[in-house]
């Protein structure tokens, strides 16, 4: 037993999501979630970058004591989670394994679409991992960099929306797959116009839910699950509270968030090493 | 006559529209830019930390000596322009008033257009330098936080690159106007699709081409133009390299970039203070 709490980071808000699964399942841990909207997007920038923004995030997250660590963005995890798991003494899990257990119990014919950022696609961290753990198993990726803005913005209706979701997933429609994940956090919010697109047989791997099992699976392996039983709290902080982030927030993470606490990169006590 | 070069910021690729304006009506100009690619895109977030980061690129142009600053971005333009010119001492310019005294010019009606970010459009900068030049225009401004991904992806001949534009634009096409300012350096890029849309006789107002006579003023005015009659050399400096970099900078600036060198915000000696 271990009453520190959770630490959960990621690009932004698309991590809410995440939070909200390991909230369900392990409704007595207190969590720690940082969002770094003042430097989001990752999915676009170089290895480099993401692989530094992760390590001052952690960092961040450390000062907390926190007992593991989620990295709770596809695109720091398919970059950056080797360089921390190396550095770090505490367990930390991505959400990248999970999705790929996930759409491997999900799939019966072994064809698996991959939707993500640029950082997440070039990488190939979901190829990599699905051969690992399955040699025969076919794996198609895309990238759709136009779907983090929509989300956002909450265009999911609009005519164009369709249009932008055909451009993008037009070359996994003939590859006869059967299962698609959603490698990016801010995807479930397109589940809509995407479900539409794809065929019906297809089915959509959300890594969220699998991400909080994984989080239970380390906390009961490691003996450092919280014993108390008194629901745990949550305290967000982030690096800007950007336009509509209470909006997106909310949506995100499917209830209300009270206080959300700034932290400003700029202040060299807060986060920057 | 001084031979310092000219500091231009811009929070990412967009300023470099800018730059080729520049360069090509004071060519024997040096110029060091600063594009922060690793915390791009600016328009979505808060006041705050556009002024924060807006400080800390233009303290790394000064580390050149420069001999005034461009801030060739139109959210660091609302946002952070006058806390700028209240704290140093050289000249500084952003690319709003330009863009104003260019739309005064065209308009024969009074009745003028401005399409920008969240930021940029909440700020109300073009309205309130309109009306301070001329109390009796009118301005009715729309913020377009897709555009800025669309031009980065290049994306400009799509069928739902039209259905966008018509999204954002539609509220304006009622109103009458006679000109429409780009009031963010990425637009341009979609001129075709946005010319396509308004009324023919819309005029486009894009602001690089004014910024670069404002800068030309500012350095007569102030006798600091360079006296040399050799072509002066660009310096390239980004926070990012980021996926498409070269191809997005090729196509923002008009040439060929040779050079450019990455700055590491991880690096307390380079850019952050």
């Amino acid at each position: 037993m271990n009453r520190k709490p959770i630490g959960i980071f990621d690009s932004g808000i698309g991590g809410l999501t995440v939070v909200k699964e390991i909230e369900k399942r392990l409704p007595f841990e207190d969590i720690v979630y940082f969002g770094d909207t003042a430097r989001v997007p990752y999915g676009s920038k170089s290895d480099k970058i993401v692989k530094t923004f992760s390590l001052q995030n952690s960092l961040f997250l450390l000062k907390f004591d926190v007992k593991m660590i989620v990295v709770a963005c596809n695109t720091a995890s398919a970059v950056a989670l080797d360089y921390l798991k190396r550095l770090f003494k505490i367990p930390i899990t991505g959400v990248i394994e999970p999705g790929v257990i996930s759409a491997l119990n999900k799939t019966k014919i072994k064809k698996i679409g991959v939707i993500g950022t640029y950082a997440t696609i070039n990488k190939n961290a979901y190829g990599i991992h699905l051969k690992e753990k399955d040699k025969t198993s076919k794996v198609f990726s895309v990238a759709c960099p136009l779907f983090v803005p929509l989300a956002e913005e909450n265009l999911v209706e609009d005519e164009f929306v369709d249009l932008i979701v055909k451009k993008y997933l037009a070359q996994l429609k003939y590859k006869d797959i059967d299962t698609l994940i959603l490698g990016c956090t801010h995807y479930p919010i397109l589940k809509k116009p995407i479900k539409k697109y794809v065929d019906n047989k297809v089915e959509l791997v959300d890594s969220a839910e699998e991400t909080a099992k994984e989080v239970e699976r380390i906390l009961s392996e490691n003996g450092i699950k919280n014993d108390k039983n008194t629901k745990g709290r949550t305290d967000f902080f982030v690096s800007d509270i950007p336009h509509h982030f209470k909006d997106m927030g909310n949506r995100f993470l499917g209830r209300e968030i009270e206080t959300v606490i700034p932290v400003h990169p700029d202040e060299s006590d807060s986060y920057f090493i």
